[in-house]
């Protein structure tokens, strides 16, 4: 028996707890730790946890793989002052979008009885909570592993083996570093440009009579879990500043280009920009077809 | 009977014909011109259209409604050189995403027997040509007709009786230099931005095992109509410069707030975008209700 405790039922949190539900293994027991009780209440009346605690009573002590949805601070927090309450031989993981900084931080504190894998679900919802939880989101979803050398191989394995099932397309095993370098750019700089985007509006415009499915793409992600989403952006400030940089110079340029009514770089950056998306819809076509 | 002419079965013409169709009035006769042999024998055989022709010869002459879809230059040669074949009294329009320099530029040449009435559907699709032609693109899309003080009032009533049944939500009429504003932020912008930003990639990263729904969303207008493109940024300069030097300030204040690691100035700055996007949903929601 494979006892999962699912530590925070939010929206990442409960949709694991739903996934898990959804393709049950005979093996497999899931309980679950929420400060909020109605939470726990309503995911008990789900059928999606067997047990749940609002604050550890007995369920770390059991559980063998333990999947924190928290956000960083939080984790940290978390991990510290429940230190010594993991059972002996765990697997702990999270679903933090930062590694480098955040592992760093914690390597120190980290329990010594128990394997902790740092991972990194690329899913989640502009909503926030329980409620919009959905065990579909990892459908086709890319999940990214960032070992420590401290991480047993076979408990990697064990992670990947139990996740897979939940819909995951691609699992990559990448640096902390290399990881934040990519999250810097495929999220965190979308969701800086979406925020900025939708700021630089002035506000006495009827904007709405004037939108496409362009600005409604654009802008969805400028709805945003402000604190987590802070917490983020400062743990991974070097990387997405780097980022940033990169995206400035491809949009100078264009202003440039457009300045000096330069039509055919105008057209030689679409052309570029057309492949390149073609490329990224190909590889994600070809996987769907693996 | 109210004969209808589409001018260029593209992605744009192609929805017009197929959602006319769909919705067809009795009183209404569809009929199309496009250089293409091939594309008009496709919409033949699809009975969107009742005749075609690659290029006119009665077709204008019987037209009561011209609309024409093509580029921005390709519709200035189209109207000046067929200039004196249009019927007395027929309404033209167009659906071009720019609109004043292109009328200024136009209005010269305007043939005096009709009533030309500058409109932009703000619908599309990343891929051209009729085979990508789908008569739902209006379906719930903004309409914006930028009248010339030359049109006679009563016309721009019957285009938009016309179009109203194809399924747009708002129709606005306003002027050119505020529906040139206005694009240049809800949709220019947009793609100065989603180009800027699959450009600003490393090529030798392997991308699409990092990449979730928000890169996915902010580069799917990537993929973009080059030669066209070029067109319409060139055709609003002033306007897109604009636009992207507001964008450009919200951006250098957000990589500012990350620099001095300005938590409260970042979360506000999510907070501000969170409610803006909340309206922009309330705004189309209550539409969708009426």
């Amino acid at each position: 028996m494979t006892t999962i405790a699912i530590v925070g039922l939010g929206v990442v949190g409960g949709s694991f707890a739903k996934a898990l539900k959804q393709k049950p293994l005979s093996d497999e027991c899931v309980l679950a730790i929420d400060s909020d009780q109605e939470t726990l209440d309503k995911a008990l009346a789900d059928g999606v946890i067997e047990e749940g605690e609002s604050h550890n009573q007995t369920i770390l002590q059991r559980a063998d793989l333990v999947i924190i949805c928290l956000y960083p601070e939080a984790l940290k927090n978390f991990v510290q002052s429940h230190k010594s309450e993991f059972k002996k031989g765990a697997i702990l993981t999270d679903v933090t979008g930062v590694k480098g900084a955040l592992m760093a931080n914690m390597e120190k504190s980290l329990p010594k009885q128990v394997d902790f894998i740092f991972g990194h679900p690329m899913a989640g919802r502009e909503s926030k909570g329980y409620a919009y939880a959905d065990g579909a989101i990892f459908q086709g979803a890319n999940y990214v592993i960032t070992p420590r050398p401290e991480n047993q191989l076979a408990n990697i394995e064990k992670v990947k083996k139990r996740f897979e099932r939940l819909g995951f397309k691609r699992i990559s095993i990448v640096t902390p570093e290399k990881h934040d370098e990519m999250i810097a750019f495929t999220s965190q700089l979308c969701h800086a440009i979406a925020v900025s985007l939708i700021n630089s509006d002035h506000p006495e415009r009827e904007t709405a009579s004037f939108v496409g499915d362009s600005y409604r793409d654009l802008t969805r992600i400028a709805k945003i879990n402000a604190p987590l989403w802070t917490e983020l952006f400062l743990e991974n400030k070097e990387a997405l500043l780097n980022a940033m940089a990169d995206f400035e110079k491809q949009f100078v340029a264009m202003k440039h280009a457009l300045v000096t009514e330069n039509g055919c770089e105008l057209e030689e950056m679409f052309q570029e920009s057309t492949e390149r998306r073609q490329r990224l819809e190909e590889a994600d076509t070809k996987l769907n077809q693996l």
